[in-house]
């Protein structure tokens, strides 16, 4: 295990959250960029409630959760050990407390394999559906060989999620008919939520919940626009409002009304 | 077949495209909204072309895109004998010649069976997915009984589409996971372009366009906005210029750049 984790010289320390939260993470490989944020504060958690974060990487996502709600039992399952190991590093250096489970999607250890959370959350690899290798994750890719399909993913959110409880995962907008098709097989009551950069421009993401033995139709909601007006404007912060607290401040970001 | 044409005293005649179309409906059963209307509209057919418009109903999509576009060489394939007659005959009333026939989707008959079109288009029925009832249409529940899962219809319109063409559907947003995946399931260059009734409202309705051998990826659209502001205010014609253009002037509604 010990050959398998990152050497400091590899890292980096990150803020987040406007520095509530701090993150050692690779250089080279994948780092966490807003979408994990996102997802975070997408989740409709509660103090008390269970969350497992399922790939959690070096735990930006589970984090964030554990940052803006106290009181939460916090769980990661990341197949590589590497980072599984500076997920929980990560946790420590926050005063928060989580645990980290190396381990395969398809094969959960126990006790995770007998356990069901209140939340599900997951942001997997974004991948190239035509060139079938990740175009974000280098990092990722050796662990995952081809990649999994997202209906694995969500499968396993759906198997691991109490009754009542939420799946909600992030995912690059071309890969929405997959998940959202999964998303539909596996849970009910299914929101869609397009995030697009500026007003009139193709979302480029979707954060996607669905609710375990939820019974409402599935939905799509009007995008989230990211960033104020119809041009990108340099290196000016350029963030909406909403947006910018999420990032920031560490405020929730609640999916609209199922409607 | 006689026996199965709906008698004119059940028929109304409703115009189209600010008149320049008229077509025979049923007063009681399924009456064509903008749906059709749009659906022609956002069609890329050129004089010449071929056409085959799966499930034509009373043929609104299919003399819609014929009233537009000059030249192109019409077919229709409704399951209903009355549909069929009906369409027939509103084609004859607007001076258009197409092939109409009477056939269940999964069954065309020859020469259809042998065909390959450059444009399939299809407006399914809208169906409720919980109740498993049509929510919009109950002039064709007799025929669908519990009605063609979106995949079939994607299946059959994919297979009667020549390489290089399109295939075009509008339907109800509650049916996008199934539609999605099954477009990108037998098609390529995907592209899903929510209809929104105003700014920030959730979309009600999706156009879905895939290319026969297309390799592009899926690409998710801004939505298109409906009506002008951001409330109903009663019976005003509040549509967008764009779409009254459609409605009105059997305007083209291209679909945005695939990007």
């Amino acid at each position: 295990m010990q050959a398998q984790t990152f050497p400091d010289e590899m890292l980096s320390c990150d803020a987040f959250l406007g520095g509530k939260l701090k993150l050692f993470q690779p250089k080279q490989a994948y780092r966490a960029g807003i979408d994990p944020v996102l997802l975070a504060a997408s989740v409709p958690a509660r103090s008390g409630d269970s969350v497992l974060d399922l790939g959690c990487g070096a735990g930006a996502a589970l984090l964030c959760l554990g940052a803006r709600v106290p009181g939460l039992r916090l769980w990661g399952a990341e197949l590589q050990p590497g980072y599984a190991a500076l997920a929980a590093r990560n946790a420590a250096l926050n005063g928060l407390t989580a645990e980290i489970v190396t381990a395969d999607l398809n094969i959960l250890p126990p006790p995770l394999s007998q356990m069901q959370f209140n939340h599900v959350i997951a942001n997997p690899p974004y991948f190239d559906p035509l060139r079938r290798t990740s175009a974000r994750d280098p990092g990722r890719e050796t662990g995952l060989a081809e990649g999994r399909p997202l209906g694995e993913w969500v499968g396993v959110a759906a198997r691991r999620t109490a009754p009542g409880g939420t799946v909600t995962m992030i995912q690059s907008a071309e890969r929405l008919p997959d998940l959202a098709a999964a998303m539909v097989a596996h849970l009910g009551s299914v929101q869609l939520w397009p995030l697009a950069p500026r007003t009139g421009r193709d979302p480029r993401l979707i954060l996607v919940r669905g609710r375990k033995a939820g019974r409402a139709v599935f939905r799509l909601h009007a995008p989230l626009i990211l960033h104020e007006g119809a041009h990108h404007s340099g290196d000016v912060e350029s963030y909406v409002p909403l947006i910018r607290a999420v990032l920031r401040d560490g405020a929730a970001l609640p999916f609209p009304a199922h409607g």
